[in-house]
């Protein structure tokens, strides 16, 4: 019976096995769900990557549309920020195109993720896709937070919660890890009102107050791309759902 | 006003600031709850050390009692296991005497914290102690959880949040970290029994198993020792409690 953990912070890593296991990579709060968005709305392949500076190099040399932020806010000299909405604008199609899109806590957990069998990523917004991946593998599955400034964050966990949950009906152990529990009992509490539970998380609030309230109502919806599915191959994210029809 | 903050595991504490805060050390299962409970029965300092090696070195230079366990078995030619009931054993009185306790995450925890401007230990036997002097310090707190072999548990979360509500009480702020508001969450769902709660965790399980289930219980009960506070001072910890009479 395949298992899944959770692990909070991409500093606590170096404890956790990745052989042999699909790691899901979570920063709802919002390179995942941007991620996905963006994906979803047909861009073609996503380089994350961690700094302004790469962003700009990777742009140059593929081509693509860039995507940064500072503080919250668009970075200056980019296409877009980091908002999910950059991709839903009609006036500005992103269909085939190349993303690369810069995030600190996003790109430093994926980059330690890569020893995993198979790397996705994760939000709410594709909830199920994740949920039919892990149960397709057949693997144990490691749910890597993204984290803020690699400390533990609610928003992160209560997906890991949510996908236990969608695991556990399908036969995965999700009793054996204190740490999954625990997201277990937070999305019981949070999953009637998502957008108040999480409201009172202070960096929540803080990164609410920077944009539009849009951003964050937009990336606690479930299963909104229910069918995208980020998967890790070689260098690059790429919808796999797409891939493999 | 000061606040409360919680550190998931030892592993995560170079994230954290530690200078002028206070540091509560948790470890439940067994380490803090056994410590208080040698200090509430008039034991007059304890050594805890990481080694079993440097248990036996301990006990020779200073002849006190010593405690270890092996794999949450009493080690081979101590004086006691890590149980709180060898403290509380009519045929072998401990006041007065000095106690070197083995306890590697508890050990780790401590060691890690010693920046802090002062370092207690906390156990539910204790709570009202180091929520006491907390409130009579005025600085910010850091609940330093040890964790199980460096990864979040569920037992010293959840005293981190019992911590937090009665701090909250006394006008901290424990709101503006997501750590202490998921340690709030749940300590309040499982409050009302906290035994069952703690028994979905599977390493409490294990844990208990091994010994007989009265530690377990022994170690939940809230205030059994509500004066003792175990505090850091220069290299082993006393009881500050009696320390200030």
């Amino acid at each position: 019976m395949p298992s899944l953990d959770l692990c909070f912070s991409p500093e606590l890593l170096p404890l956790y096995e990745l052989r042999g296991k699909v790691a899901v990579i979570v920063d709802i709060l919002r390179a995942s769900s941007t991620i996905v968005t963006a994906l979803g709305e047909g861009v073609s392949q996503v380089f994350p990557v961690a700094s302004l500076e790469e962003c700009a190099a990777y742009g140059q040399q593929y081509g693509g549309l860039t995507a940064a932020e500072r503080d919250g806010l668009p970075a200056p000299g980019f296409d877009l920020g980091n908002s999910p909405f950059g991709f839903l604008d009609a006036a500005r199609p992103v269909r085939g195109q190349a993303l690369i899109i810069s995030t600190t806590n996003g790109t430093t957990a994926l980059r330690r993720s890569l020893a995993a069998e198979a790397v996705v990523v994760g939000a709410f917004l594709n909830l199920a896709a994740v949920a039919d991946f892990c149960q397709r593998q057949q693997r144990d599955v490691l749910v890597v937070c993204a984290g803020w400034k690699g400390r533990f964050c609610l928003e992160d966990t209560v997906f890991g919660g949510a996908l236990a949950e969608r695991l556990a009906a399908q036969g995965f152990d999700v009793r054996s890890s204190d740490a999954t529990l625990a997201a277990l009992h937070l999305w019981e509490q949070g999953r009637a009102d998502l957008p108040a539970y999480l409201l009172q998380s202070a960096h929540v609030r803080r990164l609410n107050s920077l944009e539009a309230s849009q951003d964050f109502e937009f990336c606690l919806q479930i299963d909104a791309y229910a069918n995208v599915l980020p998967l890790w191959q070689e260098d690059r994210l790429v919808d796999a759902a797409l891939n493999a029809e």
